[in-house]
């Protein structure tokens, strides 16, 4: 039996501790949250028992612990959670610096714990088996790829003064995808150009962009197109395209239901879903299962640290190229 | 708490007592089972006791009682369960006889229990909102309901043998689903014609039909139109659409991905999901749910133990149809 | 050069008309019609002169007749061109008369002329397509033929009370499509279920149905399920399904354009195309064009007058079952 | 009646020639071609006669001229068309050289001569069905653009060698599609990154991409991508996105049939027509009618001499953005 403690008792923090306590061999002992309300409901629900961060890093029965917990503090959690020799699973980012993401992975290594990022569209059932597909080799050599990322609606701007920008708060999932889906053979991004705009959220004029496009070049001369808003009226949009030397895969979006109507106006059918905690509820339950399995078998995380500093630098580069209006080359 | 005892260590039964152990509020007691190993295997992985039937009779902690075992103990159950007092959900069919399955219904009704029968297409998300949406009006008024439901492959003769044949083994499901989408507003099948042919499985000639077509006309003037294949090359096909005044409702087919492959041959999609414990995966969960959730409220079930003899007894005059040639007049 | 004369200068004389007029070698020489407007109309708008039937007939450079006047004159006009020595082109029903269709053939075949039956489902490309997708053998055998035949609203009822009811005006083209598809290598109806209700044009009652369904099983055991309607909310839906022992051929709708919106209340498509003159277009094309082919190279036509016979059959058969409530065997 | 005469008999202007010649009103009375075989061939077909460029020109009952020969002919017969006082309806492109294609424009304003450039995509009835939409707000206001732009295969090294590059020959289009969906109200394009890689052909090294990806941002911030490889295995894709305020409205292809097969191995539906010549069939016939409506009414054409030039100017800045590997901005 696997004791494990959870930071962070917020949205996502839910998801993953109810799925997490459902999985045999795993028990969640404790739950921890600046905000004791919140943490003790969640343990209560759970059977687990509401602790402070210290007293988790000392208690030698805790295994692993899940960082659920607000961004700012991922890699000081990580930090201590490697120090007191803690297996990890942690929600994107690592850290909106890149440095301080390196030194958690420098840190995670030294330490010879485990650590997995929270990627969780490599676990959406849909995207996970065109990977596997394309790498089974079903559409030849990958050359082109299309992401489209769009979400059903901005986050407050309080939010979004603090999430580092559109590139490093969402586009960082489309920059795991690209590495996950273009580079999956050791290429490696060579150039990259990214614009955005503000056309959907004036009050982040100034501030960030609510619409934007990354295009990236890998050094053996592939392409990646990322589209991404961060307001659709119809929803969360969730899709891929990866163009073959001998076909094309494509990720098309999942929808609550397959009904459709035919009346005098057209034919309707079910919007995507609504947003990623329905989307990804599939992806979510199979990544904190993965992460126990790795566990228990020994074998490596289909997304650890490392991804986690190399999506981070993408988006630094897609950053500074916005701003500057330049590309930037690695 | 609600204590259950489980009645069928088999296939669905495992189905049933793993969704409901997980439910709150819902406490899997004992499982009973002719076979003794499943019924320990079963009752050991979800924290249970194995019992005999009496002895789950006897028990006056019980609440309820989940008869999934094969189809000719059924009739008996219900009756056993309904003069201890115990609530009843009971796999489809309620018995093969309609006069059984009508002393069953009076058993219930005098005893004062609730007894609900697991049709379970009912429960389906699309099948469910498609039927929500009907009738809030979407589409006007109902006219013509077709009914597309083909098995991916046949089960063995012997099965066969015992089932009562297609009508009353598979098509009880699209009878069923019949009464729901064209007869919600108290109209009822007024003329039903039926035919059926030996076309994938020749050791059913004499026996039974693996192909079948039947038509049902309400007393309204309704049409229903019901094709059936035990085996169908693509996998399991799961379809309605009902026209209404004013448009149709469409019910597709559900597939495990969303993934879609270009090439040289064309365009391809997934089949759809591969048989019913697949497909109605989140059927069985929102079922059992529902089960509870009206034990706990007092809310009628949606599914009664008089909607089992109503599709029994059109299942019965589909098979005299098909026999004779001849359709029946209700 | 082949001379070519017109009889019937309405919706679908016209639609021949101008098909026929731009194919290299055919000339249309005469346009016949009792309204002599619309016959001096179409006549001037081609370069065609306005004839008398006796005059068409009596004038040898005359090749072929193309028979597109109302169906009472049909026959009449058929047993005339036959006399005439005049191929023969004939817009669907031979006859309402079974017996005058038979005559027909029987004249047309003493006669030595050729005479092709204007079924325009069979040159629908999408159809043909599937049709010839299924005599290459693409599913295995063919089992089971779901036919979907809904027009956008019906006709007046004067022309519904001349036109020899549902099963005979409308159905005719589906059971055509039935021995196209299910009979192609020589099995035949044996027995046939048909049942009708009024349910959209109250004005019907008493005279004819609007809402049908007819089951037709082969003497090789294959089953045929059409369910028609007279009135469809979304337009003119023409589609079926056949499933065969190692697949499924499905012909969807045609759609005058492929845009997609995507909204808040979910993504919607067009509707199919209006009509039989929008869905059908390219099929009137490749109709008439393969009649001149066949002449000019004497191949056998793929829709011969021995069709609309047995398609006639096969609507008297389903009118007697659904007046009757009881099957007809053959 | 207009009289027309045609330059150049290749598949284009084959095209062209059928279509125009059977426009009522319209006669094709020359064809000129350096080739004499295929200009009269073309000719004889038609009805036509063959003509010498400058014959043509000396022609005063010529109207109009319909240039579709070899694309570094185009400027110098616009020039004299103009000085001819004819009306001019030529292929893409203007000219390769954003110099010449403006003095094509001055000149034809000069001689108050009509000019349309065939940018026939704007003809396409899916396309033009999502512009006219777009237009009546149905997505409220358009943000951003996906352009999708895929050859079945390349053409010969020779002919890439002279056409300009991939940006100029290829995505010529995509520029002009741009305009037309996110320019429609005045917005112009004020930067512009394109990149390119040699993936597909490796003959190309050095000389041209066969893969390329543009992104243009407007004045009013609207971002659009452009993606496209001179190779599909699957192949002629040509499908676009435009995201608005309120909504997508999306183009999907063509596909020559709408059968789809289901068998063990998924479901199946028709790859999009084969390439141009087929996918944009129709858009030839609605151009070319366009063309001698605006003629005759005197309405301008949707696509303009100063549409011709605008799209050369992007290509011409996305083929310096793909060298340098820096932006462009207007």
């Amino acid at each position: 039996m696997k004791n494990v403690a959870l930071f962070g008792a917020g949205r996502i923090g839910r998801i993953h501790a109810s799925n997490l306590a459902a999985l045999p061999g795993v028990k969640l002992k404790y739950v921890s949250d600046p905000m004791e309300g919140p943490a003790r409901e969640l343990a209560q629900q759970l059977g687990a028992e509401v602790a402070s961060v210290e007293a988790i890093f000392a208690d030698k029965s805790v295994d692993a612990v899940a960082i659920c917990s607000s961004t700012t503090t991922h890699s000081d959690l990580i930090l201590r959670a490697a120090a007191a020799g803690k297996n990890i699973f942690c929600e994107k980012p690592v850290d909106l610096s890149v440095q301080r993401a390196k030194a958690c992975a420098d840190a995670v290594k030294a330490a010879g714990v485990a650590c997995m990022i929270g990627f969780q569209r490599r676990f959406d059932p849909t995207f996970n088996e065109a990977s596997r597909r394309l790498a089974a080799g079903e559409i030849g050599k990958p050359e082109m790829l299309v992401i489209t990322s769009r979400d059903p609606g901005a986050p407050p701007v309080d939010y979004i003064k603090a999430s580092g920008g559109v590139f490093r708060d969402m586009l960082i999932h489309d920059f795991d995808v690209f590495r996950w889906i273009l580079c999956a053979d050791g290429d490696e991004a060579a150039w990259i150009s990214a614009t955005g705009s503000v056309l959907t959220e004036p009050a982040l004029e100034g501030l960030d962009f609510d619409s934007a496009a990354v295009t990236i070049r890998t050094r053996r001369g592939r392409i990646c197109q990322i589209g991404a808003s961060r307001r659709a009226a119809y929803g969360y949009d969730q899709r891929f395209e990866v163009l073959g030397s001998e076909g094309l895969l494509q990720c098309a979006n999942q929808t609550p239901t397959n009904v459709v109507q035919w009346n005098g106006s057209g034919i309707h059918t079910d919007k995507p879903e609504h947003f990623f905690l329905q989307r990804y509820a599939a992806a979510y339950k199979l990544e904190i299962t993965h992460f126990f399995d790795c566990l228990q078998s020994g074998q490596p995380f289909r997304t650890t640290v490392a991804d986690g500093v190399a999506a981070q630098m993408l988006a630094d580069a897609a950053t500074e190229s916005a701003r500057t209006g330049q590309p930037v080359a690695f």
